[in-house]
C-alpha cells in the first residue's frame, strides 16, 4: 500500500466509524449545529429529508403553560424549523443572553438528541444537548486560557454507609506543588443528581478556575460527594452497572446521609492539605442538597462557618424521625449561638419552594438567626444554581 | 404547604424536568431500554407511535457488506423493531458474547440515540449509546465491587508545544497512601481521539481495577494524553469551546507529538511515584497512537522497556519529515541493541492495516528485532483495543 493510498483509507476509515461523518458521506455534509452567532443569536439545523414536523425545544426559547395533574406549570417553548430543497431543517433564534442552554429536537413528535452536536450532559435519566453564549455571565462556563484545577474521581471509604463511594473533588491551580493548607467547600447536589451533577450541570470547575483567576475566589477545595446512600456512585459508575436514573432515589432525605457525612469529611481532612477547622469549611447544596446543608451544618455543631442553601427543599420530611433531625429547634438555637460567618439563602421567584423557604426564613428570623437572602428570577433551574455558586463562593474565606 | 402535598409537588417537579419522565407522563410509561436477559440477549424498546419504521443497529448485529467509494466495506448491521398496540417498538436479539456494544435507533431513516438509555460514549463526533453483556470477557469492563483507583483529569505544562494541556491519569487502589513507587504505563490514543477516549471508550479504569485485583496485573499509573498538539484538551473541554471534532486533526502525525513527548514523561515523573527508569516506563497506544508509541519508544532512546502497538498506523507520512523521523533505521537498530522486554504487535484479521503491519513485522524480522505478535478477529475497533489492553497489561513490570 503506498502512502498516499493509505492515507485515503485511514481517513475513509474514520468517515465509516463516525456515523455522522458517514452522514456526511450520504447527503447531510457540512452541517454545523449549533451556530452560535457573534450577536448571540443561535441557528439550528437537522438533516432529515423524511420529517414532516421538525422542531426545537429548550431552556432558550420562552417558556410556556403546559397542564399537569397540579395544574399549569412552566415548561420549555418550542420553536418550528423549516426545511431547505436539500432536506436540511433550520431555525434561527433571537439573540440570547449569555448562557448555557440545553435543548432537543422534535422530528414528527419524537424527541431526540442533535446527532451533529456531541456535546451532552446528563441530568438525572435525561440527555440533553448544550451550548454557550458568551460575552456575559456564561464566560465564567468556559474552560478559558487561565490556570487550570484538577478535577479528580476517587473513592472513599464510608464506615457510617458501609461500603467504598466515588466522589469528585476539585483542586485549585497549583494545589499539588503547594506547600499551603487550602480551606473547603462541601457542594452538595439535588434529588435525582449525584457526585457528576456540579461538575458537569454545575460547570464547578470552570467557575472556579475563572473566578480564582480574577482573585474574585479564594482558592479552595471542593467536595462533591453522592447524596443518594443506597449508591455506591453516580448510576452507570458504580457496581449496579447501567440501569435508569431516578429522581426520587430512596433513602436521600431520611437522615442517613446527614449522619454519615462525618465520613467525608473525615476522608478529606485525612488526605488533602486543608485548614481542617470551622473557619475554613463551607457547605452548599441545591434543592435536596440544600436540604442536607441546612441539616449537617446544624447536626455536627460549630463545624462549618459558612452554609449556602441554594433553592433549598426545607420541608421536614415524614420518614425523617432519626437522631439527624431531633432538637430541630435546639441544635438551629446552638448553631446560631455557636456563631457563624454566613448563612446564605437564594430562591428563585418562581421556585416552587418559595413558600417553604419564606417559611423557613421567618422562623429564622424570629429566632433572630442572621441570614443573608437573594431572590433571584425563574425557578427550580440549574442556570440559577450556577448563578448562585458564583455569588456564593467569593463571600467564602475572605 | 404541607408534608404531603410537599412531596408530591417536589415529585412533580422532578417528572417535568425530566424530560424521560415527562413522556412517561404522556404516554411511553415504564420503557427500559436496552434490557440485558440472563442468556445475554437484549431487548431494545421505543415508544415512537407515529413512526412507520424503526430499526436498531449496531456492533452485536452481524455486520454486512456496504459500498464505499473505495469498494466494499464491512458497515454495522441493522435490525427491524415492531410496533405493539400502545405504540412501543421492540426487538430482541440473539443471545450475545460479553462484550460492551453500541448501538443506535433509526426512526425512519433518522439515526438516533435511545431516549431511554442515558449511557452514552462518544468516539470522535458520533454519540452513541452503550450497553454490556456480562459473564466473559465484559465482566472486566464494569465496576465490580474490588478496590478502585482514582481518575484525575489534570493539566500540564508542555513548553515543548507551548501550552497548558489536559491529561487523564489513573492511579491504581491505594496509592494515595502508599510510600511505593510505581510503574508506568502511557497509553494513547487514536485519529479523533483525545485525553478522554482511553478511560471512557476503552475502560481502563475498569480493566486496570479488576485486573490489578485479580493480582494479574501489577499496581501501575497510566497516563492518558491528548495526542492531538493542535489541542489543548479534548473537544469541549478546552479553550476552543465546543466544536465537532474531526477524524483528521492537522499536525498529529508530523512528528511535534512524538518530539515534545518528554514534556509528559518529566511532568509525570516530577509530580507522581513513579519508578522513573527504564524497566518501569511502558508505551502503547492504538492505531495512530501505535504509530506514535512506535516512534516515541524509539525516537527516546533507552527509555521503554515494554512497548504495545495496537492496530498500528505504521505507514510513513509525506509530512514525516522532521527530526523525529530521520534515521529511522538506525534509531529503530538503537533500539534492539539497547534490548527491551517486550515489543507487542496485536492487529485484527480484517484490519484495513494489516497489510502495513505485515509489511512492518518482515522488517523487523529482517533486522533481527524480536517481538510478540497476536492476530485477532475483526477490524480497527474498540472492541479489540480493550481486549488487546486486558492482554498487554498483565505482560508489565513482571
Amino acid at each position: 500500500m503506498n502512502k498516499r493510498l493509505f492515507l485515503s483509507v485511514f481517513f475513509l476509515c474514520g468517515l465509516i466509524l463516525s456515523s455522522n461523518a458517514q452522514e456526511a458521506l450520504f447527503g447531510g455534509q457540512n452541517i454545523t449545529s449549533p451556530e452560535v452567532h457573534e450577536d448571540g443569536s443561535v441557528t439550528f439545523r437537522l438533516f432529515a429529508p423524511e420529517a414532516d414536523v421538525v422542531q426545537v425545544t429548550g431552556d432558550f426559547l420562552p417558556s410556556v403553560k403546559i397542564e399537569t395533574q397540579m395544574g399549569p406549570m412552566d415548561g420549555p417553548g418550542k420553536a418550528d424549523l423549516t426545511k431547505d430543497d436539500k432536506g436540511v431543517w433550520s431555525f434561527k433564534s433571537e439573540p440570547l443572553p449569555s448562557e448555557l442552554y440545553g435543548y432537543s429536537f422534535i422530528i414528527d413528535g419524537f424527541k431526540t438528541t442533535d446527532p451533529n452536536n456531541p456535546f451532552l450532559i446528563r441530568d438525572v435519566a435525561s440527555v440533553t444537548n448544550i451550548f454557550i453564549v458568551g460575552n456575559g455571565q456564561a464566560d465564567l462556563y468556559r474552560t478559558q486560557d487561565v490556570p487550570h484545577g484538577t478535577v479528580t474521581r476517587r473513592w472513599y471509604d464510608s464506615p457510617g454507609l458501609g461500603m467504598d463511594r466515588r466522589i469528585t473533588i476539585y483542586t485549585p491551580p497549583g494545589y499539588e506543588t503547594s506547600k499551603d493548607d487550602y480551606p473547603v467547600l462541601y457542594l452538595l447536589h439535588g434529588a435525582g443528581g449525584d457526585e457528576e451533577a456540579w461538575i458537569s450541570l454545575g460547570r464547578t470547575a470552570q467557575i472556579l478556575d475563572n473566578l480564582i483567576a480574577e482573585k474574585k475566589v479564594k482558592p479552595m477545595i471542593v467536595v462533591m460527594p453522592n447524596g443518594n446512600v443506597i449508591q455506591d456512585a453516580a448510576p452507570g459508575e458504580g457496581n449496579k452497572g447501567y440501569y435508569k436514573p431516578q429522581f426520587m432515589v430512596p433513602k436521600t432525605m431520611d437522615g442517613t446521609y446527614e449522619g454519615a457525612f462525618e465520613d467525608i469529611i473525615k476522608f478529606v481532612e485525612s488526605n488533602y492539605q486543608v485548614k481542617a477547622n470551622k473557619e475554613n469549611r463551607a457547605i452548599a447544596g441545591l434543592s435536596m442538597g440544600g436540604y442536607h446543608s441546612l441539616h449537617i451544618s446544624r447536626y455536627y455543631p460549630n463545624t462549618f462557618d459558612y452554609v449556602g442553601l441554594f433553592s433549598a427543599a426545607i420541608m421536614a420530611r415524614e420518614d425523617a424521625t432519626g437522631k439527624v433531625y431531633s432538637d430541630f429547634d435546639q441544635t438551629l438555637k446552638t448553631q446560631m449561638d455557636n456563631g457563624y460567618k454566613l448563612y446564605w439563602i437564594a430562591i428563585g421567584k418562581t421556585d416552587f419552594l418559595y413558600d417553604a423557604n419564606k417559611e423557613y426564613r421567618s422562623k429564622l428570623d424570629s429566632m433572630g438567626m442572621e441570614y443573608n437572602y437573594v431572590e433571584s428570577e425563574g425557578g427550580h433551574i440549574w442556570r440559577n444554581w450556577r448563578v448562585y455558586l458564583t455569588q456564593f463562593t467569593p463571600m467564602l474565606f475572605q
